[in-house]
């Protein structure tokens, strides 16, 4: 088992592995660092069990893992697991998911 | 499926499409940016499920796609897809509905 | 149908025609602007469906369309429709109903 | 119908007509401003609806029309309502009833 | 009827009669202000009926008129009736009972 | 019956006799101020009856007179009784118990 | 009875051993403190039973005692039992477990 799947966010926590920005535009040219638009989308590799509701219900999670995301512009929380960058989420930061 | 189509908002998040100000007089004539007022109108592209309540039970949409609604003065974030402009809101950011 | 009957508030929302100061005294003579009393009253042109309690059941509103009102000092978002303006208010900003 | 009686506070708002501190001694001598105690006390003229609580019911009111009340220190909006001034309290705010 | 008699605190108020620090030794010798130790203790007066809990439910008070409280170091409202000086708490304030 | 057994804490209020530092070396010898680590343990000696849930129901403490406990770093309020130093904490406050 | 195993965290505190990080290489050589990276994983020693919801229902606790899990990178209360460190966090903190 890698490390990633190893890994159970809890609560209504979500684990995303960003879509990396192209370095070099199509013709291979590498892009400056400023050129390279940040890429607020992602897939997501794991999701929490939910968290407790105010009345202790849990809230089922709706995204599920595979799913490409739009993340917003900020927020998240860095992730390294086996040597990979992921970033954490909570579910309700999630902005939306783009469907195949 | 365009790209647009391809995006759901997820919990209470709306897409809308805002209406673009006139940049000309009916007589043609280019409005400089001052004179351009800020349209506060748009449309409704895409609508999420729902958010959970503090009970956990899912508070249903009420606004619809395809709906004209009015805009609030300021909030809402700037989201591109396909190339296209569109600007996210939380439903209760939405004024309200202008009937056809 | 006019701007204001196609516009239909969201949630709690209320909009309200303020009554505009009198500008002359009774023998027509202009009164200057610091002379001019603000008048926190108006009347209820459009009421929205209500907003969801925390538990997401639906608070339907008390006020209604045509009621004589008390604005509050403050608050309220102007709103332009059709060359006219109104102002939106929470309902819960609404002073008190002056029967007629 | 008086204007204030043509008043009907909306929810959890309760109007007071506040007891003016005497401005003479008992022999009829004017009191200075400072000497004048303010009077936390008054007499409810019109009692809301009462406001609903977080899970959407309406909260009766406990206080009654023509009941004597003390008030706190600070708070309160004024109300001029038929040129007469009163005062609008949250149900809330108000310390307790003096019984007759 | 006493005028404190006739005062009904409402919601979760609670009207307490402070225990005045003694002024004198035991040999009668009078105390400088500075070594009047402030004595956070109360007999209760008057109790009110109970604050709505956020379902709308009114919440019974557990503390009963005659009791010796412990009081908070620091809040309540003073309150003067008939001449007499009290002291207004919210219940949650009284730190506990001195059971006799 | 003692002072402290005649205070019966309110709410969710918990009294705790702290444990008190050892000012000497186990051979006798003073230990400096600075050098008497700050003992955050201590026994309860009463609790409170719970407080109410938002929605008005007792929630029913969990910790027993006689226990010892893990006292949080901060907190607490200092209360005298019977001229024994107690100190008052919310029963959330308590970090843990130390079982026998 | 080892000092650890007679402490039971109250509510929905969960007790924490960290991992320690490496201070030398796989070689022995002694790494300086700043490249030793600080290691956010631990084992659960002690879980709480569980925090009381707003409706007073108590939250069960989904993480185990042995479970090996991932911390945030701030918070969390150190504490000393029987010459240990441990830290203590509420479960909401731990970020997610790592399974075997």
């Amino acid at each position: 088992m890698s490390a990633v799947t190893k890994f159970r966010p809890l609560f209504d926590r979500v684990l995303v592995q960003r879509l990396v920005a192209e370095t070099r535009t199509a013709g291979g040219v590498i892009l400056p660092e400023a050129a390279q638009s940040k890429v607020n989308e992602g897939t997501i590799v794991a999701v929490g069990p939910g968290a407790a509701a105010s009345n202790g219900s849990i809230v089922t999670p709706v995204v599920n893992v595979g799913e490409k995301v739009v993340l917003p512009e900020y927020g998240g929380t860095p992730l390294k697991l086996g040597g990979e960058e992921y970033t954490l989420y909570r579910e309700a930061e999630i902005v939306g998911v783009l469907d195949a």
